[in-house]
C-alpha cells in the first residue's frame, strides 16, 4: 500500500484551511440573498432582536461538497472510489432534502422520510460492494456458537452475523445523527461549534488509528477514506462557525442539522467506526436522554424550551415549565425526585401540589449549575463539555472498550 | 456478457410506471406546501390569471433520485457503478442548485457557476476511471498523422485525442443542455414535455444501439448504464407533464430545468453517445440560433419575449418589437432581410424608418405560420415539433452520418 505520509500531511491542512476561507467569504457574500429570499428570523437573544438570514449553512454544504469531489484525484489510491461516492452522494441528498425543509417546513410525517431516503444511496452501494455486516461481541458473549443449517450465525469467536439487520443499524444510526445536532441547539455558535469539536474528534480517532500502526491495508484504507470526508467538512464548519458565533451574523438553518449530521454519520460509517463514532455524541445522547418524560409528554412541554433571555440583565436564564405533582404518572414522580436528589433538576414549590422546575435540556442544566450568564460565555461552555465528551469517547475506546472486547 | 434481455423488459417499464404514478401522487400531496412557502406565480395565459404553485420540478427529482439508487442491485453486473454514481451525483448537485436558484434567485454571474460546479463530479469520476477523450474525425480529415514526441495527437485513422480539451468539450456540453431546456419555455407543459420526447428519444436510440446487435460488450454496458437513467427520469417527468399541461396545475422551476437539462447531458456522456445525443436538441439549438441578434440586442429585445396573451379572443398571438431600421448594424439589417425574404420574420411597416417584428422565438415563429390559436394548441404542435427533431435525429445518426464518418 502506497501511502504517502507526506502528502496527506501537506494536503489536509490545505483543504481545511481552503474549506474555511472560501466557506466564510462566500457566506458574508450571500447573506443578502437569503434575506431577499424570506430565509431569515430574529435573533431572540439580544435585546434589539437583529433580522438574521437564516440557513446558511447551505453555503458551507455546496463549498463542502465541491472540495469534496476536486480533491478526489489527489486522493491515496486505496480510497475505494464507489464507497466514497456513495457517501457523497448521501450527504447531497441530506443537505438538499435540509434546504427543502427551511424552505418548505415540512411536517413531522415528512422529516421522518428524508433521512431514510438520504441514507439509501450509501446502504445500496454497502450492499453492492459486500461490506461487512457482522459484529464483534462482548468477551462474556463469547463462546458460543449458533448455526442455521450451513449459515454460521454467532461463531465461538463472538462474530454475530447481523447481515440485513446490520442495515437497519446504519440507518437509525444516520437517523440518529441527523437529529442529534438538531437537538442540542438554541443559542448562536453552538450547532456548527459542537460539529467542529465531533469532527475534531473523528479526526484524531483516525489519526491515532492510522500512527498506531497495527492495522492491515484494508483498515488503513477505511481510516483515510474517512479523513478525506471529515477534513473539509470540519473546515467548511469552522468558517460557518466564525460567522454564526455571538453575536450571529447568520443562522445555520435545518440544512446545516441534515448535511453535518448525515456527513458524521456516513464518515464514521465507511470509516468503519460506526460504533466508536457514536460515543463522540455523549452530550448529545445525555441531553436526549434527560429531556425524555417532556418529549413524551410526561412531564408538561412548552413548545419551546430554550433558556429565557432577561432583557434586563442581558443574560441567559433557566426556562421554566409548571407541573401538578397529583397528575403526575410514576415516571415523571420518579424523574423529578431523582433529579432533585442528584441535583441535576430544579425545583420550586408554588403551592401544595404545584411545582416549577426547569425545562429538561442540557442548556437549562448548565444554566442550573452556573447560574445566569452571557449567551457567548453558555455557548463556551457547552462547547467545553463537547471537548470533554470527545476526549471520554476516546478514553471509553482505548482503555474500557479494551476490558469488554 | 449475462445480459439478460427478458429481466430488462420486465424492470424497464416497472421503472417507468413507478415513476410516472409516485411523481404524479407526491405533486398532488406537495404543491399546497409549495404555495405556503412563497413559490407560487400567477399564470398570465389565463384570464383569471390563477395563482400556481411554482418549482414542483424538485418533488419529480427526489422521486428519481429514489427510483435511481434504489435500482442498483438490479442492474446488468456490466453497468459500471463509479460512473453511474458519479453521474447521480452531478445530477443530485444539478437539482439542488436549480431549486437553490428558485428560492434565491440567484444573480446572472452566480447563474453561470452552478452548472459548473454540478458538472465537476461526473468530469473527475470520468478523468479517475480513463474515461476516453478521443474522437473520431469525418472521412475527409483522415489520413494525416500528427505526432508530438512520443504522443499520438491524430492517427492517420482520423482519432484525434482531445485530452484535456475532452473535458472542456464534455463541460459545455452540460452547461448547454443544462440552459436547452430553459431556452423553449413559457407555455404550459412545454419544458416538461419537450423533456419527454427527447427522453423517448434517448430510450429510442439506447435500444436501437443494443438489438442491432454489432456493438462490442463494452458499448452494449454504455447503453444498459444510459438507459438505467433516462427511463426513471421520463418515468417522473411524464407524471410531471400531467400535471402541468395546459391548464397547469403546477409550475415546473428552475429546478426542474437544471436537473432535466442535467440528466440528459449526463445519460449521453455515460453512455458514450455524447455527439449524438446533441442532434435530438434541434428545436433548442434552432430557437437559441434564431434569437441570437436579439440576445446580443443587436435587435432591441423586450425583457419578455412570451407570446401575448389575447384576453378577448382567449388565444395567443405573436409578441412583437419595434425598431428603427437606421439604427440597426449591417448583421441586425441582414437577419431581418433574410427572415422576411424567407418568411421566418413577420414585420409591419410603421412609418418610413420604424418597423415591429415578431421577437425571435421558436414560440413567435410558430405563432406567425398557424395564426393565434389556444394555449393548449401551440404547446402541442411544439410537442410535434420535438418529436420531427428527434426523427430528424435518427435519420441524421443512421443515415447522413455513415456518409461523413
Amino acid at each position: 500500500m502506497d501511502v504517502d505520509i507526506c502528502s496527506g500531511c501537506l494536503l489536509y491542512p490545505v483543504i481545511f484551511i481552503l474549506g474555511w476561507k472560501i466557506s466564510e467569504q462566500a457566506i458574508s457574500c450571500a447573506k443578502q440573498s437569503f434575506i431577499d429570499a424570506g430565509l431569515k428570523g430574529n435573533d431572540m437573544g439580544r435585546a434589539d432582536r437583529p433580522l438574521v438570514p437564516e440557513s446558511l449553512g447551505l453555503i458551507s454544504a455546496v463549498v463542502f461538497l465541491v472540495l469534496a469531489v476536486v480533491q478526489i484525484p489527489f486522493l491515496d489510491s486505496n480510497v475505494d472510489l464507489t464507497l466514497f461516492l456513495g457517501a457523497l452522494l448521501t450527504i447531497t441528498s441530506a443537505a438538499f432534502l435540509g434546504f427543502v425543509d427551511d424552505v418548505l417546513n415540512l411536517r413531522w410525517r415528512h422529516k421522518l422520510w428524508a433521512p431514510a431516503v438520504s441514507a439509501v444511496p450509501l446502504l445500496t452501494v454497502y450492499f453492492i460492494v459486500n461490506g461487512e455486516t457482522s459484529v464483534l461481541l462482548p468477551k462474556f458473549l463469547r463462546g458460543f456458537d449458533i448455526k442455521i443449517l450451513d449459515f454460521t450465525l454467532l461463531s465461538k469467536g463472538g462474530i454475530l452475523q447481523l447481515g440485513p439487520l446490520y442495515y437497519c443499524y446504519l440507518l437509525a444510526l444516520i437517523i440518529f445523527c441527523l437529529n442529534a445536532i438538531n437537538i442540542l441547539s438554541g443559542v448562536n455558535g453552538l450547532e456548527a461549534g459542537q460539529t467542529v469539536i465531533i469532527g475534531l474528534g473523528f479526526i484524531c480517532y483516525n489519526l491515532i488509528e492510522l500512527y498506531n500502526g497495527k492495522l492491515s491495508e484494508e483498515h488503513l484504507a477505511c481510516h483515510y477514506r474517512s479523513l478525506s470526508l471529515i477534513v473539509p467538512f470540519v473546515g467548511c464548519v469552522f468558517g460557518l462557525v466564525r460567522k454564526n458565533w455571538y453575536p450571529a451574523e447568520v443562522f445555520v438553518g435545518d440544512t446545516f442539522c441534515y448535511w453535518a449530521g448525515c456527513t458524521l454519520a456516513t464518515t464514521s460509517i465507511i470509516g468503519r467506526f460506526s460504533k466508536t463514532g457514536i460515543l463522540f455524541f455523549i452530550p448529545q445522547i445525555f441531553n436526549f436522554v434527560y429531556g425524555l418524560p417532556q418529549l413524551f409528554h410526561i412531564i408538561p412541554c412548552p413548545r419551546h424550551r430554550l433558556p429565557r433571555f432577561n432583557s434586563e440583565t442581558g443574560l441567559r436564564e433557566m426556562s421554566t415549565t409548571r407541573v401538578k405533582w397529583s397528575k403526575l404518572n410514576v415516571i415523571g414522580k420518579f424523574w423529578v425526585t431523582a433529579g432533585k436528589l442528584t441535583g441535576t433538576i430544579w425545583t420550586k414549590d408554588l403551592d401544595d401540589d404545584e411545582l416549577e422546575l426547569n425545562n429538561l435540556t442540557n442548556l437549562n442544566l448548565t444554566l442550573k449549575i452556573v447560574g445566569p450568564v452571557s449567551e457567548e460565555k453558555l455557548t463556551t461552555i457547552l462547547i467545553f463539555q463537547q471537548i470533554l465528551g470527545c476526549v471520554l469517547a476516546l478514553f471509553i475506546r482505548y482503555y474500557v472498550a479494551g476490558l469488554v472486547y
